[in-house]
């Protein structure tokens, strides 16, 4: 038999999806399973979106243009002139998703055996994208007793080598829920220019923030122009998840041309999709101030919840629907397993994501979990009360 | 400015969209372009899918399953079971369009540097997916005097080096046309069995064939489980490029699992075109009856029209909706650009497909343009006798 190839192998698994089997074995046997896990939003999809689609004319589904229509793209820089972003269609390039959009970016940056810096914790498909494309992650910690905040400029400076062609980061952070003050941004700037790297910036939770926080994009920061690249998605935006649109923006011309060869072998990102994105745009702001305000609600919930658990520690997600959680117990792997498994109150049990996979050094993250909060409050109320008799049961 | 990836540099530009700028002046100065050059149908995407979509109830655009939908799987295996090929929803993974299969299909079983087989001239896409995932296209020639038939096996093996893991095959070819005989297919699980390679078969065109001619799937071949992977799409089948559909089909579990690694990455495929991709699979036979007949019409007309131009030779199709064509020309490409410049009749002008960008060995298909037959047959006349007059001029 041929074999597979070694970054086929190397390839990691979701996350997530080890557990899957344990979750659908709890449902078998009666128990209600709360979804802790997945950053789908239950958020209702704007109406004018939808709508677009039931509306569609189309008659032959063509292609449509590689990097998405002039139109779409000009739609895209107002709404980014709307957050104080100064951008062009012709520096976006629509993709399938976030996803394909870094893709592109490492791709267009970045050669077999480069490297690209990334705080961890940070999103677990990052890995795979590094796989897929050959290039290594090199991990900087940022840890749960600074609210994973930006770690020193001097731990970057150590971990720069020859190979060191970009730093990536999320803001707000998935699954930290930090939030990039503008004075981080401007420590990176100085330290990208200073040694001639790009800065990638995943943004595409920008809307999300609490407490009265404005998210500062990289884009915003003037003489960062040549070194910005953003990934975007219209998922979490709008909760539609399931488009798979989103973009990359840059002002770096041979950044966008570079990327449009590799939209151009894929052809076009998918046409209704792009009808419902377009569309998108058209949402009225008072959505936004609602679902702002619902998930400020259960952030606030959540961590007052969390909070009350005897030796757990809540990273303050300052942005974003996620916060990391310190367990007390040695292996959350083993414990989200024996949730599912063996522990039920009235009937429920949680599924959480253990957060060893949302970091690249080995060993760290190992007692804690990510919590979404993409539930309703009574829900989250319900689900840390699990938790915590859970925590109760299973340390006895 | 920090430098694009050496990667970046080598993807090669789609060889059509050099020529863009020359049909968008050619339409400002008021001609009429004739498109030979894209492979994009007009023909009508099925109501049932297209109605499937404007009749969505869904509220919450959600992430759909990572491999696509356990129902839809099935509907797919129950279509490949019409079609004779004996696979189940396990073997399946729903892809965003042909290509994300072939990039998929790529990572799984090659790494850097590693070779794969094509014969030549093939869809200048592969060139791009290679090149992204860093691997190294090893061409093998076919010929317009051999129609394009399958090269000698013997041929084959003298590129067949340790680093070679697989053969790629574009059956029907675009851009040749061209059928491979069940006995061809036969030579290539022998060659593959010996050498222990995988045969990666792009099979979009399956249901495209004439004279009676009958598709044989590498899933057919019995013995050839462990070295078959196919690429399928929906853009084609059913006149709906824009919905970004495709699938990945191995019986070897090993790849199937890898491949899943991959597909995780990116979440989902996009979920309004799997609605339309699902509910397409119900189009009822006459849709097709009707096409393959518009189609068939097409081609013979194209082929005798071609054949009356002097010093022209056509590879004769025998699927698919393509045909290179060989010109009384030094430079397709400069002959094609000239035809937008310089040349109309009645206001008309032709665009067609240098083959150049067909070819990864430099030098070759330099005198050769591939034409799609996916225009009405009279324009197709039209066109024909543009390039008949257009070549006298142009030799003068």
């Amino acid at each position: 038999m041929p074999s597979i190839s070694e970054k086929g192998l190397r390839m990691p698994a979701s996350p997530i999806r080890k557990l899957v089997p344990y979750a659908e074995a709890a449902k078998k046997r009666g128990a209600h399973v709360i979804h802790l896990n997945i950053g789908q939003p239950d958020i209702k999809t704007p109406k004018v979106a939808l709508d677009a689609v039931k509306n569609h004319t189309i008659e032959v589904l063509a292609y449509s243009m590689t990097e998405g229509s002039e139109v779409y793209r000009q739609k895209i820089a107002a709404y980014y002139a709307k957050n104080d972003i100064n951008v062009s269609s012709d520096d976006i390039i629509v993709t399938t998703g976030g996803s394909e959009a870094l893709s592109f970016a490492m791709g267009t940056i970045m050669d077999a055996d480069d490297e690209i810096i990334i705080p961890e914790p940070f999103y677990a498909n990052y890995n795979g994208f590094a796989t897929a494309s050959g290039v290594k992650v090199v991990p900087i910690v940022s840890t749960i007793e600074n609210n994973f905040s930006l770690p020193p400029i001097a731990d970057f400076e150590k971990l720069i080598s020859p190979k060191t062609k970009a730093i990536l980061i999320c803001n707000p952070g998935n699954p930290t829920g930090y939030l990039y003050s503008k004075s981080e941004i401007q420590q990176l700037t100085d330290l990208v220019k200073k040694h001639n790297l790009f800065l990638v910036a995943d943004e595409v939770y920008r809307e999300f923030t609490y407490e009265g926080r404005e998210h500062y994009s990289i884009l915003q920061e003037i003489g960062l122009e040549e070194h910005a690249i953003v990934v975007d998605s219209v998922s979490k935006r709008y909760s539609m998840c399931g488009a798979r649109i989103g973009c990359l923006v840059s002002k770096n011309k041979e950044v966008v041309q570079t990327a449009l060869k590799f939209a151009q072998a894929r052809l076009s990102p998918p046409t209704f999709a792009q009808i419902a994105s377009e569309a998108a745009l058209e949402t009225p702001q008072e959505y936004f101030d609602d679902v702002i305000k619902e998930y400020a609600d259960r952030r606030n919930t959540l961590i007052s919840e969390l909070q009350k658990l005897d030796g757990v520690k809540v990273g303050i997600p300052q942005g974003a629907f996620y916060c990391v959680v310190e367990l007390p117990v040695s292996n959350s792997d083993d414990f989200a397993q024996w949730l599912l498994e063996k522990f039920e109150m009235d009937g429920n049990t949680v599924m959480v994501a253990p957060a060893a996979g949302f970091y690249a050094s080995k060993g760290l993250g190992g007692n804690q979990i990510r919590i979404a909060y993409v539930l309703e409050k009574e829900q989250l109320v319900k689900a840390v009360q699990i938790l915590g008799e859970a925590l109760k049961v299973y340390n006895s």
